[in-house]
């Protein structure tokens, strides 16, 4: 299984509907950002340049995006993911890993070299640009503004481009500002689902300098976004109150939640408030035990020590959990 | 002003808000399909098989989708329409025109020669891919099946691709079926949000032969259609009575407004059951008259006697437009 997040394949092998599991799979928040009423008219009409620029004035104070950078919207990060290796200069691309699985399939879906790196000051030469994911998924390594601007000015050199996805970086607003420099040629992904627990409204951002981000409408085409993701998006981001109240929130949940994986026998060993990862010698037996429980995390193809745990959100669900890890392995 | 359906423009010159203006300037059905209450999970959680599974099937009942060709669905046609001159082998296309713009505007992007063609009789060597929009836009003309196979077949020979936008096909559900075979390099369009009346939902479909439908769905990545689309594309695609019931009302709508139009003193030259076109020697003075009016239609820059007029939806809008007909121009 190559994703959290979709049950299917889980029920299939265990059984059981949805309402059955705990799901742990994914690094979303399971506590939702309240959604109004939809007006019938954001589904009925294309969505106008009045609702766009209404989504794009509220994405810019959220991430505070600098003036002299653009911004584009997309029907969910991963619509971005798919467009930059078909959009950046021709040549390989060098991905600090082990990150999440969806940007090396692109790049090597659209014909790129690729080359895994353990960190953005070991850029080969043959590498045309560099992607890194920050905070990273899974481990939560942050990289230092500074390491990326050196990363993007080395490859601005080739031509190429330095693309940061900051798909979990929403617990500190000043992330994006804190790298963009519009001389340099770096690419910010933002991902609006997963802090606000909207993952299937579709919605993402990508912050770069005003070309590149041109570069990027151009192909990503009119109308990309739905209405009810515009509107959601725009009113969400606006609401500033719950942006603070949630980080702190998150935290807490993160708390209690390696609470309960360390009583289980694991230990932390990274993470970011919407996921933690703990390792565990017998990892793949420990998951496919929580299974048998119908609790679904994340393990990985690279590790077999290691398993990713989303929130449960709601206290029972921690009890679940931790009474899940009591039983026998 | 590019496109219909976005009021942003005409507002800002002519004054007044969106609840002010009669907007004729798209071909989407005034009177949408009823979408139900929306679980909170289709938004909060990513997509899941089982929910694009649910779609597709839904699909290939409505489109009448032969078996051996594959399906892929879209945040809207208009993302199909960005990626294809990525997808396709090198090589320039011929558009049969005039025609809805975007397709030119998306292969030139793209770095592709463009030719344009007044038939698919007149392919030139030069041009590997074909495009044509069917039923077309503006004028609803219709390419007959055999003609749109001789041209695939023709193009199969340069191993290039016909696009068919079949965007206002919905009058007819055999449509698709009717065009495809397993053999030839064919790519069909289905919009949804326009015979459904949900543009805001961003929904769309390329049916085709295996090996490129898997190539679109590779380009696209996973999750390209948010949560809600996925569950109202399903139920509306399959609620058949609904559709039988729209196809003789839209019938029904178009001769009403074609009665308007021609009492106003303009020949109707073409159209779909969803939007009509129609003559006048001095189109764009008429455009701007009734813009005064808070009415707005299509006019085109490659004609300066014809106007496009989508459905009023209720007999008060058709009222309104007769009356504003009937003034001085």
């Amino acid at each position: 299984m190559k994703h959290g997040g979709d049950l299917t394949a889980a029920m299939a092998r265990h059984g059981g509907d949805a309402a059955d599991w705990l799901d742990l799979s994914t690094g979303i928040n399971p506590r939702p950002w309240p959604i109004p009423d939809i007006a019938p008219a954001a589904w009925q009409r294309l969505p106008s340049q009045a609702d766009e620029t209404a989504l794009y004035d509220a994405a810019r104070q959220a991430y505070e995006v600098p003036d002299e950078s653009g911004i584009v919207a997309a029907a969910g990060t991963q619509a971005l993911i798919q467009w930059l290796p078909h959009l950046a200069a021709p040549g390989g691309v060098a991905i600090v890993g082990p990150t999440y699985a969806e940007h090396a399939l692109a790049w090597r879906n659209a014909g790129r070299e690729l080359v895994g790196i353990a960190s953005l000051d070991d850029i080969p030469e043959q590498a045309r640009h560099a992607l890194v994911v920050s905070p990273n998924n899974p481990d939560g390594r942050i990289v230092e503004p500074e390491t990326l601007r050196r990363a993007a000015a080395q490859l601005r050199r080739r031509g190429g481009w330095l693309v940061i996805d900051e798909a979990f970086a929403d617990v500190d607003p000043s992330f994006t500002a804190a790298v963009l420099t519009p001389e340099l040629p770096i690419v910010v992904l933002r991902s609006f689902g997963k802090f606000y627990g909207l993952a299937g409204v579709r919605l993402g951002f990508a912050i770069a300098g005003e070309v590149i981000a041109r570069r990027i409408a151009l192909a990503l085409g009119p109308w990309s976004c739905s209405g009810p993701a515009l509107r959601i998006g725009a009113a969400a981001l606006r609401d500033r109150a719950w942006a603070v109240e949630t980080r702190d929130e998150l935290r807490e949940q993160a708390t209690r939640l390696d609470e309960v994986l360390c009583g289980g026998g694991l230990d932390i060993v990274g993470g970011t408030p919407l996921f933690r990862l703990a390792r565990h010698p017998e990892a793949y037996r420990l998951h496919e035990m929580l299974a048998r429980q119908r609790i679904w995390c994340r393990r990985f193809d690279w590790a077999d020590d290691l398993l990713r745990f989303g929130l449960p959100g709601e206290a029972a669900g921690l009890d679940r959990l931790a009474a899940a890890l009591a039983a026998p392995l």
